[in-house]
């Protein structure tokens, strides 16, 4: 699964942080872009020259600010298993986000800075399904993914099973569900968040415990997904009595 | 002050509630395309091709679809002055957003979307400065500018000490602030928030009558400001019992 890390921040985090192997991008030669190029030609990275456009292609958006790295394999925290990632998180208070088909970068990175923020234990993501599917290749602009617990599965059901066997208690965020501040948060907590737009698979829901919602009188569709996330994680939280 | 509207849904919006004026470019015909563009023309307004990478250009970003409304004035329910609008803010709980500095049309766009969810009562952003400075234009990706009563003003100064005269009490939001969830926000509340990055200004972090923050334990620089904003909207309405 390619990643493409964009953002001079975010890039300088995960090269310096080392262990990974792939190429690095860059569209302008400046002080510090060379610093970026002689630091991923130190950890062994190819680099090269690409146009703007080139760049904002392979980035889906112009966020990239002239460089880009394009990791071969997921960073290296990202490769564990579920199972021995769970048996890491022991105590009456935890909080695990799966996400299910969020791939907008923007939205994505978000939600990443807030995991980091409020140090959520693990988030689970789906693999891309089959290797005729389009791939969805991982773009994160924020830096938060090298220190977020990522994990991806094959299969979200089977996630959300073994969560339960491990006494998570597991709430769908769906605009349908019970008010979210109403509901007690406080225990072993995992939220499943659905895609912008289409929400929760119908599977997902079925499978989750109970379905929450952020009490809401908007004129328009709904909340972003990542302001949805943000403000899910906070209320969980601070129930938890850990702000 | 020129405002591009990008994304289906949003253009579809405005003009069906019309009063607007400018043009609609489209770099697509569509069915879609078509239902828009005959609806733009019924109310008056330009239409006409351009390619996607001049729509990409004009909106900063590749996310309007193959439409884009330019209109040349905000639109009608923006134009208001601050006096007035205040008046109409009456009671004991209100909420108000002071957003300073947020030019990113994503970050923007999901702010606006959560302040018509939490029925913000209003949202005072700066006027660009002088003519000869590079004008920011008001791009917006989700319908919510439609249902937010927005308000421009020159001088967000003198907006603060408005607002403190008709007994709001104003929040500067700053990592250095108190944790949120301590303070009492459950009266009529001001809350500002300044861009990603450089974060409030000094001179509205002295006009505040007090700092707030999220507390967080991250290792990267803070929440996505949309997020921290609809965060800190959420435990305002909590607090206030609206929710």
């Amino acid at each position: 699964m390619p990643v493409y890390i964009y953002g001079f921040h975010a890039v300088e985090e995960l090269l310096k942080k080392g262990g990974v192997d792939g190429s690095l991008f860059y569209s302008k030669k400046s002080k510090k872009s060379d610093g970026l190029i002689s630091l991923a030609q130190n950890k062994g990275l190819d680099t090269a020259f690409k146009n703007d456009d080139e760049l904002s292609r392979l980035c889906g958006n112009n966020d990239h600010r002239g460089v880009l790295l394009v990791l071969k394999e997921l960073p290296f925290s990202f490769q564990h298993d579920l199972s021995s990632a769970l048996r890491t998180i022991q105590g009456s208070r935890a909080l695990v986000v799966i996400l299910d088909n969020i791939t907008d970068p923007h939205n994505l990175g978000a939600i990443l800075r807030s995991c980091d923020q409020f140090a959520v234990d693990l988030v689970v993501i789906p693999k891309r399904k089959a290797a005729g599917e389009t791939q969805t290749v991982l773009k994160i602009s924020a830096g938060a993914s090298n220190f977020v617990y990522l994990i991806t599965v094959a299969n979200l059901h089977n996630a959300v099973d073994m969560l339960k066997k491990e006494q998570f208690w597991i709430y769908g965020a769906d605009i349908q569900g019970k008010p979210l501040h109403e509901i007690d948060l406080s225990g072993r907590i995992a939220v499943i968040l659905g895609s912008e737009g289409k929400g929760l698979r119908h599977l997902l829901k079925e499978v989750s415990d109970e379905l929450i919602a952020i009490p809401a009188k908007g004129h328009i569709d709904s909340f972003n997904v990542s302001v949805a996330a943000g403000i899910m994680l906070y209320e969980v939280r601070r129930q938890q009595g850990w702000l």
